[in-house]
């Protein structure tokens, strides 16, 4: 499944355009190609989204489900990326008012939605919830397989999350297809998904099986292309991180970008980001 | 949760007792204080247990639930662990079986049993049916907190799996304990939580919580305790693990005990352990 090209989204966004939160909604914005209508954020509601975001896109902002219908959405992609990822309780009834309005929902949160009765109840022929952070089935152990595969594998890597480390990959296989070669961006969480349809919710898949479920993807793509550009997660330093090692074995890279937010030098407080020019 | 001393316990291990797949059953023999009546594996009935494994216990082994019922268990245990996890298809008459005949459940597989109708209906007041490898509820990302804890942290990592970490670390708690030290094993792994019931199933948690899962049960225990003996998980160059990592983040150890199998010289076909006495 990915973001359909011919229907209308908006994107839920409530305190997102200006904080770190609104990671997911401000990259749909800025590389979907899907025709985004309204953006919904009562905390900036009726100003320019350029103006606040850089980003050369004409969308509205506009401050409820309700007051986007104008526009006649056909999609509510939910923007945020909270810590922890769970559903703010305030997020609740803008989503029933998606459904009743005849909208299907994309939820890219940990908190999956398709399963509530409340929810579910609401739904009509046509209509569906996609939750994209779903752990895919037919699991297995990786085997370092893919280091067989003929075709180039770079893997983004960051010194913490929320670098760019999905942008980075998006550029360069953009990059690369503008050069003609058969280039794949694989994605390995929500964003990315959302955007490409290929790929796996790294986050939502369990340890024993995480490098098993990257090395899947690789493989099933991997003979097929001459480069593979893996969207990297989480962050080499972070003490809460644990996603580049499963990304590291399943791919078994042939490159590796290091993602860095430039003048950033600690990850959390106590946790240094080691120099740069320091020889080893 | 943790296996009751005072039930008496039967070990489903056909197949196991002279495999690598029976980890869980032989290390329950080797190490629970539980009262264990019999050992359920079809191909080994009516031999010696000691003669076949060097466990010094006196357990009689026979082909089947049925075959088990006279020596009166209450409790079934799942003592194979296969690669992935999955209950083969000749167990599932014998898990009825031994629900019908009043037994209660514990299984460390991931296919979870308790919300299974057929099971479920067999189920009569004070039965239950446990799924150890279940990911806990309440996590978060972790913090590095554990490094501000007064006590030492043992973790046990692996050169392969299943080459003796939480046998290490078990012996370790002991020999602390022997020693009048406030010691505290914390189980990583399906057959340690049902020996010690104190941990965190990690092959069962999504990856953006292992690390943080890993957290939660080291500073619930760190202040109480000298010392804590984290059992690793996994392997530090198997291509399919993942484990350690959020281990390490998460446990912050003071110490790492390096288990190694004597003589093996690769993890997988292709993927060599380097010699240890290679200087750095």
């Amino acid at each position: 499944m990915r973001l359909a090209l011919n229907q209308k989204v908006a994107i839920l966004l409530h305190g997102g355009i200006q904080s770190r939160l609104g990671k997911t909604g401000l990259s749909l914005l800025r590389y979907s190609e899907a025709p985004l209508v309204a953006v919904i954020d009562i905390e900036c509601a009726g100003k320019n989204l350029t103006e606040l975001t850089g980003i050369q896109r004409d969308v509205p902002i506009v401050a409820s489900v309700a007051d986007a219908l104008q526009f006649q959405p056909q999609v509510l992609v939910i923007g945020i990326a909270p810590k922890g990822g769970m559903i703010p309780d305030d997020y609740w009834h803008e989503l029933k008012d998606a459904l009743k309005a005849g909208m299907s929902i994309v939820n890219g949160l940990h908190t999956p939605l398709a399963n509530i009765p409340e929810l579910k109840t609401l739904l009509k022929p046509g209509q569906v919830i996609w939750d994209v952070r779903k752990e895919p089935s037919n699991l297995g152990i990786a085997q370092a397989l893919a280091r067989t595969l003929p075709c180039r594998r770079v893997l983004t890597v960051g010194t913490d999350m929320s670098v760019g480390k999905m942008s980075t990959s998006l550029e360069l296989h953009w990059a690369c297809r503008l050069r003609g070669w058969r280039s794949k961006f694989l994605a390995t969480g929500q964003t990315g998904l959302m955007l490409e349809g290929d790929g796996v919710p790294l986050d939502a898949v369990r340890v024993d099986y995480a490098a098993g479920a990257v090395e899947g993807v690789v493989m099933r793509y991997g003979k097929n292309y001459d480069i593979l550009h893996i969207e990297g997660q989480g962050s080499l330093l972070h003490p809460g991180s644990t996603a580049t090692l499963p990304l590291i074995r399943g791919s078994q890279p042939t490159q590796m970008i290091l993602v860095h937010r430039a003048g950033q030098t600690e990850v959390i407080e106590g946790v240094p980001i080691p120099p740069f020019n320091r020889s080893h």
